[in-house]
């Protein structure tokens, strides 16, 4: 490759990523709003200003695009995430890391990803793609729970602890999903995030 | 009203509101199978075995059929949670009426409940009519935990508690919506029911 190829080709593979990038937030951004029914890759190529080929260049299949759109936004979440405990959390930050842990679940990536779910439990073709993808990100995000929470999993039942209050996490979500459920969430976070200190320690 | 025309009438309500029961018991079959997108009047009248026309007279819009289903069901579900500690539960009995609880978000009514949630959550017709319903059926289902817990609401952080525990049997649902999640699950409902005994007594 020429010393000018190579000038040129690093641009165009930073344009295919910005591409990239633009078609996977509109594709979360569209499943949260429209649910899976209404999102389709030319809906979502639309939504980020892309043409429909440059989009199936990047996403052959519907399901690529948005099984890749939930995974994308799910990372970037994670990396949040960690970023406000950089150091890590102490003890009497417990409560903030519950609310924060909570607060995955109540935003739009929350909703698109329920949109995928429940589109799965219907759809052959998604299902065993979704499974794969829940169970991924599930993991990713009890490992961060047990570092920011300071669980020691070798002691019995903390495990179990952890998984429980990502359920509920979860169950927090889907009561925000038809009406603003804040003020009852804060309580409810405020009780569990003391329970789960006497468990813990 | 002779006594004949009397006689002939307690048949027909009789006959009348086996109906109605056969067409509810589809549509939340219907919904849990097929989610929102495949549940229609005509759909849920053919599987109940009923002519449409007899199913839009108990049943004038597919609104009216479905929210009517998912209430329906669940006050079904909240008698038979009743039935099973007809005395009242034991403290002994908690872990128990843990399972018991999180039972209810596991079947084929939570997934059709929730195929209604997120269907709501899109469609503006939907969307007060399964919001009141929601918050009805959440407040028996409170109500029934509360009583069966034994769980003293008087007392500062127990309402939050018993919050949070309906939370957390939502969001195992959730996480048995893909793949049978029963062996974890019941992990978590043993360590949860020892927390809770903590918290509550």
């Amino acid at each position: 490759m020429s010393t000018a190829d190579r000038a040129e080709r690093v641009p165009k593979q930073d344009r295919s990523r910005a591409t990239r990038q633009r078609l996977l937030e509109a594709a979360v951004a569209c499943l949260a709003e429209h649910g899976w029914a209404g999102s389709t890759v030319s809906v979502v190529a639309e939504r980020a200003g892309v043409s429909r080929g440059a989009a199936q260049h990047h996403f052959p299949t519907r399901e690529d695009l948005f099984t890749a759109a939930v995974e994308y936004v799910a990372e970037e979440r994670s990396t949040a995430l960690r970023a406000l405990f950089p150091e890590g959390a102490a003890a009497g930050d417990r409560r903030a890391v519950v609310a924060a842990l909570v607060d995955l679940y109540t935003g739009p990536l929350f909703r698109a990803a329920l949109h995928l779910w429940v589109a799965a439990s219907d759809e052959e073709q998604l299902r065993p793609r979704v499974t794969e993808l829940e169970s991924r990100v599930g993991r990713e995000t009890h490992r961060i729970a047990v570092e920011l929470l300071g669980a020691d999993e070798t002691r019995p039942g903390v495990r179990e602890t952890v998984q429980g209050l990502l359920d509920m996490a979860r169950g927090l979500g889907l009561a925000n999903l038809l009406t603003d459920d804040t003020a009852r969430r804060e309580r409810v976070v405020a009780q569990w995030a003391a329970l789960l200190d006497g468990a813990l320690d």
